[in-house]
Order: structure tokens, then C-alpha cells, then sequence
């Protein structure tokens, strides 16, 4: 009971308490997913190594979990050079998804004469990757994504952030909306005077929340940026007011930057559709929001709850073209991903949970024997077809120990039939709240169980 | 878009139609499974090797999907012997899991203080095995497992019959419930004077289904079985009429043979207990059930379709030391599971799936641009709050386009809001089914959709 009883680093079993408070937050994403119209689709846990190669960036690719070809795997080997990435490309041709995006845009292609454009799609399974596991980064974690493709409406962008207030508000967390552009971090970088280094500029301004300013200017420094390019980012990261102050401020900054200008038409589109509709958390123009993918070519959109500082719960934003890796240009899309481990988190951190702790069942039958047991089964089936959830004990253990598992799985009733109430046709039945007891007929239970 | 546009061979993608069906499966097995008390656990994809390897037969050990080791993978590599079983073991440390039963008896080993016993699990995960693929037949594929562990009551036994029964009932396939005992079939094994072959014999008969009686007997004889031992079986598949009738002959032919008998009191004992539940499907006791995994002890079960040629669609039976394999010995277990696409396929071939087709969305709003879409938003997040699930068609394009999609996708009504219908505070709402057009005020649409 040593070593082999144990699993994998960074991966996670789950029990029952933890498989109704996550199934909680599934449900509850998956049913506001589905009110605004999205449907569910599921591809498989591996893709071919092609499809997922190149499009998480060097580090992605390292952290891609390989399957070992199935078969002599050995044939295909070339023992001649000790190269870890030619090896790899001959021991495999496999690997476990990485994210729901790039799997995807696959199924996008490969079904594009089975699906309608614009198509809402909803995807929730788990990805898996190779980090370095830590606190609260796991090597196998669920993804809930929703994403429209076919369509380059801002509208798109609109309802993303209703499904962001709405699944935020039922589950009861208060959070911040944060909205910023691509196109206008794209015009800064013109602004700046470095478009080449838009890449390096927008990774490191994503890291402004973690590690402060100034080292994000020494980060831009050490890319070969200038110390007057970088100045020119202060007065950026400096404006203030309300989201329309703010922009207005950069359209005065960016006005001879065309690219600038139609993201800010875009965030601009955004917040007076917004205007038009009442919701429970604040959205907020934040030009520091620039999230690492560089799929994205537009909108990008970040959640973070207002009273935790666990990272981003949710976020996403616009490609136009993303399906283009594959071969079929032009399709635009938006989409967003919630994170149900750091919901998880945040919930169980502010004790958020409703009561899921019952598995359910209304009632214990006490097992007294067999003879006790065949004169409760048809009363059980009968319940059950009720649609009752009751349950007869399996084994005529002490009584005692009977009720221990009755109160350990919280289960409301317990029904007792010995001699005596076979005998007279009834049952002995205990609230285990309140500890009261009284003789019912078996067809008094559907009543009191439905109660 | 050629090559790398594919999935890899033996696993699929769902699209939304599909993802319906097969989640009106699962959801019906999963409701039964919680009215009978039984609590969802899911664990990792990943296992160890150490914890799968030689728990499925040396042919399952081939059929692992094996994960490369992350990071230098070749430190390890012993370069010396061209060994397949020992570079797998250099370059591999995890798998994909196989099977559900086996991470389940790990799961209840590392997990044994925080479960209480019985403990009643189900898990509805996907599996993966790398099997030759074919029709029906796939690398991924879900498995939903259903077990009480800690008792050795029959009465587990009777309950999942029930489950067999009240499943099968409400997806609408008729079956067939098929009994049988491996003591039984072990005493059968001592008649035949061939103890040591009581594997072989399992297996063999596990085939008669599908090769018939003169395969099976050859191929007992190919493993050794003399003509004499074999003809002694005979008798037994001869056996007739009902199953209380079946067990008296049975009891006399192996009544010197213990453990034969003890396999005949239990099966004898379900019998009894079923005598007092009502089921809409057969229960009979079949000899010739075997079931290939060898860790079943006592009995075993399996379910057929009565109208289709399809194979089992669900199977089990009891182990009394699954987790002895973990270090953990004398816990007792008995489950079955149920294989969602043999039975999406037999509810496919009846076209038994009930009307599934709807998104679910009860209105599309036409879009004439962005003065008609500030006029429409505040309706729609109106009739959200009200749980009802509509939308907003994301681009003006043109309205044959807008009323194609609302076709397409079954949505039953379609709602138009032009200049006129926003200066009298009104919408036209068209029934696409009827074809009937009204004016309603924005108020009016609830009780209307609702309806």
C-alpha cells in the first residue's frame, strides 16, 4: 500500500462533496451557456501532434503530453542521433489537448459543411499540460469555453459579457469586468515607434498586475526598447475617469494611428451597447489587459473576482482569424473560458457552497434479515417509482451501526419493519432531525417523504 | 486543409445533435444511479503504469496508451538493449486509464479513510485502449461504472438489477438480464475434473455466443480438455425450463462440488429476492455467461438487447478482493457498467431517441443594426431573467438570411422590431411553425413564450 497507490503529480481524484460542489458550477455555467443559445460539442482528449504543435509557442510545446506510438515503436526509431526533438516526432504522434480553442478551430474545418455560421458552440472537458504543478495549478483541469465564429459583430462581445455578469451573479461572486482592445495596444506600439516588438509589449504588460511597473519597464528595457518608447507608455497607463473619459483621452494620444482608432471604435461600440442593458458587475476599460495568447487580434475580455486576488477567473477575447492554421481563412470568432478550479476556490474560500452535502437519499430501510428484507423490497420499488431515492441497507449489521450510516450520509428518514410491523402491515418511521417517531402504513410514505 | 485536419483513428467528435443523445443517456443512467443513493467520483485520466500494468491480462498491457515523460525523456534511456517492454518502462511512467474498475480500487485504497462503508460510487468517465479500431468500436469511449463495496449481501446484487431494469425501461430498449455465478462455473470445472483450467473454461464459454458449441468444445480440446471432461458439460448447457428449475438440476448434478453449491444458494438468494420486486425485463440464469475479466468471484451479470444483435450492453459482477491488488485485502465489491454507444447505437437504429433536435432557444430577434439593436437588448435581458433562453441574431445581414437560421435551427419563434415597431413600443412576433404574425408589447412575450 506504498508506492503504486497513488497518482500521477498534478492531477487530482475527486469525492462525492467535491463532485456536487464542482458539478454546481458545471450546471450552472452549462445552464447559462445554453440560455443565451450555445450548444455543447466534445472532441477527443488526444489530437494528432500536428494539429497541436506550433500554436501554444515553444514553451507550449513542451508542456504537451505525448503518447507513445502503440505497437513496435521502436521501428521507427533512428538510434543514430541523440536529439530529444526528433525522437519525439518518432515515438509519437499523439498528445493529450492542451486547450478547447485549437481543438476547435480543428472541428471547425473538418466539419465546416456539417455546422450553420455563426456558430455558438460551448465546449466544457479537461485539458491537461505539463507545468510544473503548484498550488493551484494542476496537470489536469477542466476548461469551460463558449465561443461564436462566423460573425464580426460587436454584439458578439456584448452577450459574452452578460454571460459573464450572469454565471458571476448566480454563483454569487462579485467580480470586475475588465475590456481592453488589441488593436489598441497594436497602435501604441506604432505610437511607440516599435511595431516589431508588439509581441514583447503586450507579454509584458501582462504581467503588470504581478509584478508592478517597473519591472515591466526594465522587462521592455532588457527587449531592446527604448527609454523614450517606454516613456511614451506612461501617459497610457496614466489616464483616468470613467471608461468614456478614458477613451476619448486615447483617442486624442492615438488620433493618427488608424489601427488604434478602430479598436477604439470597437470598445466604443461595445460600452454603448452596454449603456442599453443592466448589469450586476462593473465593466472597465483596462488598457494593462493584454492576455499572453497571440491568437487574439482584437477584443480581449478578463474577469477577476473584486474580493480575492487568485488571477483571472474567466477570460477571452476575439481571433479573426484562427481556423487560418488549418486552411480555411476568414473565420472569425469570440469566445471566452471560465476556470472551474479557481471558482472552486474562490467559492470555498468565501464558504459560497449551497448545502450539497446530502447524497440525496430520503430514506434508510434497517435490514433485519431476510425475511425483513423481502417484506420491505416492494415497498422500496414502489417508492422508487415514485421517483423517490430510498434505500434498503445491504447487510443485517447491529441496528446501531446501521443508524451511523444513516446519520454519517445525512439521510433524513429511517424506516424500521420487524416482526411486529410485518405483522400489522406498517412501518416505524424516524425523522432523524427532529428524532420523532411514528407507525405509518407504507403507502402513508410518499407523502411524507415528498413533504 | 488536408492531413493534419483529422483526429486521430478510433476516436470522434461530437456535434451538437449528438452531444443531445448521448447527454439524454447519461443523464437518465445518472438519475438512476442517484435515486438508488450512489455518490459520483471522477479521477485522473492519468494513472500511474505501475497501477494499471498486469491488471488487464498481457494483452491489455498492450492496449495502455503510455505518456512520454516529460522533459529530457532520454536521461533514463538505456541504450544498450533494443528491449520494447524495457524502453517502454524507460520512457514511460503514466497511462491513459483503461478501464474505470481498477482506479476505483485504487481510489478506495488511498482513499480509505475518508469513504464510509458500503460506500455506493458511480463514475461516468471516458476510457481509452488502444484496440484496433472498427465499426462500433473505439480508442475513447465512455464507460458508466455503478459499485457497492463493503457488503457481501445478495441484496447489492438485487438492487442493481433494479438498476439494470429501471434504466433499460426508461430508455425504451426491451432486454434481457442474464445471471450466472463463477462458483458455479468453478464447481463446473472440478466436475469436469479440470480445476487448473478454469480460466480456459471461462473463456471458451464466454464464446459460445458468438462462435457456437462445436468452437467452443474444439477449442477446450486445443487447450487440453480430453473428449471425456468435455462431454460432461453437455448436460449442463442442456439444462431446461425455468430458472428455479434450472438450479434443482443443476444442484443435483454438482451437488458433491462445495463451491458449486455455495454459487447456487447465492444465485438461488437473488432469485428469491427478485420474486418480490416487480421488473419489467426478464432475469434468467445463463451458464454459458462467463465473462472474460478475470477478477469476478461469485456473480455475474449482463444485459442484452432481446431485439438487437448488438452484444452485451451492460455487465458486471462481484469481486471480493479488487483492492487486495493495492494492498488492501477483504473488501468486498460488486458493480456493473453501462456502455453509452452500444446504446446510443441500438436507440439509434430504433429511432427511440426522444425530440432532441431544438437549441432550446425560444426566439430569434431579427437585427436591422445598431438603433434597432439598442431598442431589442434591454427585451432580452428581460426575458433572460426570466429564464426564458433567447437571442439576437449578431449581424444586419439580410432578413432571408436572419429567417433561414432561425429554420435551421428549429427556433419556434421570430421577432422583428423596425422603426415603426420601436416608435409604438411594439414587436412583431411571427409563429414559424404556424406562420401566424402579431403585434405585441415587449410585456406580452413572456406568457407568450412561456405558453
Amino acid at each position: 500500500m506504498s508506492k503504486s497507490v497513488n497518482i500521477p503529480k498534478g492531477t487530482r481524484d475527486f469525492l462525492p462533496l467535491e463532485m456536487k460542489r464542482r458539478n454546481y458550477i458545471f450546471t450552472t455555467i452549462r445552464n447559462v451557456f445554453e440560455q443565451y443559445g450555445f450548444e455543447a460539442i466534445e472532441t477527443p482528449a488526444m489530437e494528432n501532434l500536428s494539429t497541436l504543435m506550433g500554436k501554444y509557442g515553444e514553451e507550449g510545446d513542451k508542456l504537451l503530453f505525448k503518447i507513445l506510438n502503440s505497437g513496435d515503436f521502436l521501428a521507427k526509431v533512428d538510434f543514430s542521433e541523440r536529439n530529444l526533438y526528433k525522437w519525439t516526432s518518432m515515438l509519437c504522434e499523439k498528445g493529450l489537448r492542451y486547450d478547447l480553442t485549437v481543438p476547435f478551430a480543428r472541428f471547425v474545418v473538418q466539419h465546416r459543411n456539417e455546422i450553420t455560421l455563426p456558430f455558438k458552440r460551448y465546449q466544457i472537458q479537461p485539458v491537461w499540460r505539463a507545468d510544473r504543478p503548484q498550488k493551484g495549478r494542476y496537470r489536469e483541469f477542466y476548461q469551460c469555453d463558449v465561443d461564436v465564429i462566423g460573425s464580426k459583430s460587436m454584439l458578439n462581445e456584448v452577450e459574452l459579457i452578460q454571460i459573464e455578469d450572469d454565471i458571476f451573479t448566480r454563483l454569487g461572486i462579485e467580480v470586475a469586468i475588465k475590456l481592453n482592445n488589441r488593436k489598441i495596444l497594436a497602435g501604441i506600439a506604432e505610437y511607440m515607434g516599435v511595431v516589431d516588438k508588439i509581441i514583447d509589449i503586450t507579454v509584458a504588460i501582462d504581467k503588470l498586475d504581478k509584478i508592478g511597473l517597473e519591472n515591466v519597464k526594465n522587462e521592455l528595457k532588457i527587449k531592446g526598447i527604448s527609454d523614450e518608447a517606454i516613456a511614451k507608455l506612461q501617459p497610457i497607463f496614466d489616464l483616468i475617469g470613467t471608461n468614456q473619459e478614458k477613451l476619448n483621452q486615447l483617442n486624442n494620444i492615438l488620433s493618427h494611428y488608424p489601427i488604434a482608432l478602430e479598436g477604439i471604435r470597437e470598445v466604443q461600440e461595445i460600452f454603448d451597447y452596454l449603456s442599453h442593458i443592466q448589469l450586476n458587475n462593473s465593466v472597465e476599460l483596462d488598457l494593462t489587459l493584454a492576455r499572453g495568447l497571440n491568437y487574439y487580434t482584437a477584443s480581449i475580455i478578463e474577469v477577476k473576482a473584486q474580493k480575492h486576488s487568485i488571477g483571472s477567473l474567466s477570460g477571452g477575447g476575439r481571433y479573426d482569424d484562427l481556423t487560418g492554421i488549418f486552411g480555411l481563412p476568414d473565420i472569425p470568432g469570440v469566445g471566452i473560458s471560465f476556470g472551474a478550479d479557481r471558482i472552486y476556490d474562490v467559492l470555498n474560500e468565501m464558504d459560497a457552497f449551497p448545502p450539497l452535502v446530502q447524497t440525496g437519499i430520503k430514506a434508510l430501510f434497517i435490514n433485519f434479515g431476510e425475511k425483513e428484507a423481502k417484506y420491505i423490497l416492494p415497498i422500496i420499488s414502489e417508492l422508487r417509482l415514485a421517483e423517490l431515492s430510498v434505500m434498503l441497507y445491504p447487510d443485517a449489521i447491529k441496528i446501531g451501526r446501521q443508524f451511523t450510516y444513516a446519520n454519517n450520509q445525512q439521510i433524513p428518514y429511517v424506516v424500521i419493519a420487524g416482526e411486529e410491523e410485518i405483522k400489522n402491515h406498517c412501518l416505524q418511521v424516524k425523522n432523524m432531525e427532529t428524532g420523532e417517531q411514528q407507525t405509518l402504513k407504507p403507502s402513508d410514505l410518499i407523502a411524507l417523504f415528498n413533504a
